[in-house]
């Protein structure tokens, strides 16, 4: 009964995928607003999960020699307009600080949408010799964007992210990096998340302002639409010219270096809900997962039966395993829905009887039941998780693969981007025009990457018939 | 001569010590200096400690049952307006956000200098009932408070902190609340910082806007002058009120729940430089060092040098000790310089002789040189490393000894705070007159705290003469 009302309380997906996913956010405690239009509050749960993330990324980056630093919230419209292109794709929607105290500033100061400009006058300051580079540094901060509409996780004008900027002697190492990062982001989304991805270049129009060449993952989520899950920007020498930022090279000339960026953000527990997530809630990757074991004790007022539950909860996080026991007064049917609801990947129910036989049930968020020996419990315990999280994978490929179709002609485009969605894998002439047309009469599908995996699906771009080279993968976009 | 040539570049601490904290900060490239004055840059160097200094601290939080959240950066000017106390504390110093992309916002926004108002409005909305309580919730973010003069650590536009903010369903409770945390963040100082504390209340007019009652740690730096370096606030109900926060409790009449919250900064970094630190440069405490062992191979370019350099530092690294080898092509002298400069505890040298006897060199950046064998060298190199802590704190523990002083009149106070400052310890009637006064014949000098170890020094207050029963610290502060 209690199970059925906590469920009650969501949107069917079928129903209204986006009010399921506002129930979700709501229901399972990650977010609630704030008085401040399109700032949520990362309530515990949600940040436990970004701060698993982050621990991830932040070894996954040192390992690779990255260093972490902190630079200043606010940026002088002056320093933001060096690069002309940067400042055409920022300017329009960041916050905008004008007063200090009382008193008016004398020039206005934005708040960061993204740090190039500052880790460039950085630069511009430390970096002398070849001897200095490369700097391979990343922050981990919030920034802002004043968007229109904003949503919990996806689009929001306050975000938590990271911002890699690195600086290097020549292009050939800044490309190298900005490939790297994509495939630690590539395994960050896969290996962890469970969300498999696409891996590609963006086209001209959809890269960063002031990149040279933009690259990204794409996932895809249960309701068919496409979010950009990390993005790497290599940037050339860009912003060395306009920022000023010169080396003497080991042969006595002065050169300018090459830079990247890259950034993931907390949208990435968006895309963990609308990729996993089902009609009972939130379904949660055990590897991110703040909660991977619920115990639940059955008739805990009995004897021996929360004494064991918690010598069973010991055993599993000596093993390394988060485990939450719940002593609370609710009921095990309230409990079990509230765990279900939050997406604990399992949950172990121990009772009089089972604890008589030696044993205890475990549940397994994504479906089914068995009768596990207390014996060795931790052990089997991780097995499970382990099976838990690639089966996730699986589940997930599956829907990517079954959400893929394949184009050759315009009205085959419209025809499936209008009935199913998902990706439209297509040849492409490789014009911004074919990109303008397809979003017009798709009502606003875009162009998601060109694939690292070609496939030569056809000798024609799909929009415009001339002869084409590249395939392009197509979705409407989160 | 390259070891001379550094040292040179600092102001030596008697000359000058504010060029010589200055100094120290660039040339251990722990900061670098951004166009937005007051907003520094946090360099690798600094940013690991704080690091360190982070991954201590939230230990210590989440073993204590708190949870980490995030909250917005802006504050909306209605809601900071709500609780009155806070309001005139904080409106003078906060930097406004006035438009939002090109249109001008209808209410202002401000960064915020600190999120009680932000908690509140959240509390207000997830609390119900008793088994909602407590929340014991943490955020790790950067504030931003517009102050007119600034100092790198010690007082900037903005800083990196954490804020503790909670909420519990009595008074006791939340007193108990502020005095753990106080706790907490001594033993930080002390134990991780090896930085001794007064540990005490604030007076009525020292006190946390808004605050029912203020508790802090009290350092004392090299050149005498005190440092707050944590402080913990009981809100009474007072916050809940202005914010109608209101639970049902257990005997189902609606109450007003309580709340503290506590903060410590990077002013700490601050804190470790001007304790620690001498006119070679930094000294860090190993428990917070980012590297706790430099090796520098001599003649590393004869047959295998390099080699065994490699080998026993990852023998070191495997025992957990951060140890870095550096194999660039400076010479042994310049690098010591730079490790001595940048306060790395603890240099372990290694030339070929040296390997050929099977052993090595282990100099102190507190002083002192040893021969060790190889064999067992980790766990020499850690034992080393908690010698180093230890006298450490012994060495601060002395020099806040020499630097407190007592005084039982007005006039022995201006004489100790004009010739050698420190701390004064008097009795005091407890008149906000009597601070104000001393403040005023001293040029400045302010109550620290009511430290909770009393000694009964007088009868009388230092100041007005009048019976006095609290014994109160003064001093000049950062």
């Amino acid at each position: 009964m209690a199970e059925k009302k906590l469920v009650e309380q969501i949107t069917p997906m079928d129903t209204d995928f986006a009010a399921w996913y506002t129930d979700v956010v709501k229901k399972a405690e990650l977010i609630d607003y704030s008085s401040v239009k399109g700032c949520v509050i990362l309530r515990p749960y949600a940040y436990s999960i970004w701060e698993n993330i982050q621990s991830i990324a932040d070894r996954l980056f040192k390992e690779t020699g990255h260093e972490n630093v902190y630079l200043p919230l606010l940026i002088p419209e002056s320093l933001l307009q060096k690069e002309k292109d940067h400042v055409k794709g920022f300017a329009p929607e960041v916050a905008w600080v004008t007063h200090g105290g009382s008193e008016k500033l004398q020039e206005r100061l934005c708040v960061r949408p993204t740090s190039e400009t500052l880790f460039c006058e950085h630069y511009a300051h430390i970096i002398q010799s070849w001897r200095d580079l490369p700097k391979l540094y990343n922050q981990w901060c919030s920034v802002m964007r004043w968007e229109k509409t904003t949503r919990p996780f996806l689009r929001g004008r306050e975000f938590l992210w990271q911002e890699g900027h690195t600086i290097h002697a020549t292009a050939e190492e800044a490309m190298e990096e900005t490939l790297r990062m994509l495939d630690i982001y590539s395994d960050i989304a896969e290996n962890y998340l469970a969300m498999p991805v696409i891996k590609g270049q963006k086209t001209e129009s959809e890269k960063f302002a002031g990149a040279v060449a933009t690259y990204g993952i794409e996932c895809m989520m249960h309701d068919g639409k496409a979010l950009q899950s990390g993005t790497t920007h290599y940037f050339g020498d860009g912003f060395a010219k306009a920022f000023e930022i010169q080396f003497t090279d080991r042969d006595n000339t002065l050169k300018h270096p090459f830079q990247t960026s890259w950034g993931i953000t907390t949208r990435l527990i968006g895309g963990i809900i609308m990729t996993h997530g089902d009609d009972s809630g939130l379904v949660l990757p055990p590897r991110v997962a703040p909660v991977q074991v619920a115990v639940v004790p059955i008739a805990q007022h009995k004897p021996g039966v929360s004494e064991k539950a918690a010598e069973v909860t010991a055993a599993l996080k000596a093993a390394g395993v988060r485990a939450r026991l719940d002593l609370s007064d609710q009921s095990p049917g309230w409990k079990f829905a509230e765990y279900e609801m939050k997406g604990v990947p399992l949950r172990l129910e121990l009772g009089p009887r089972d604890i008589e036989g030696g044993k205890c049930v475990l549940a397994a968020r994504t479906g089914g039941k068995e009768e596990v020996s207390l014996d060795g419990i931790a052990a089997r315990v991780s097995e499970k998780l382990e099976d838990i999280q690639k089966e996730l994978f699986e589940r997930a490929s599956a829907n990517l693969k079954s959400k893929t179709s394949t184009a050759r002609t315009l009205d085959e485009m419209i025809n499936i981007a209008a009935s199913r969605g998902g990706f439209i894998k297509t040849m492409w002439c490789g014009s911004e025009e074919c990109e303008e047309k397809v979003k017009e009469v798709t009502g606003g599908m875009k162009s998601r990457c060109i694939p690292f995996e070609q496939e030569k699906i056809g000798e024609t771009c799909a929009v415009c018939g001339k002869s084409a080279n590249t395939m392009l993968y197509w979705g409407f976009q989160y």
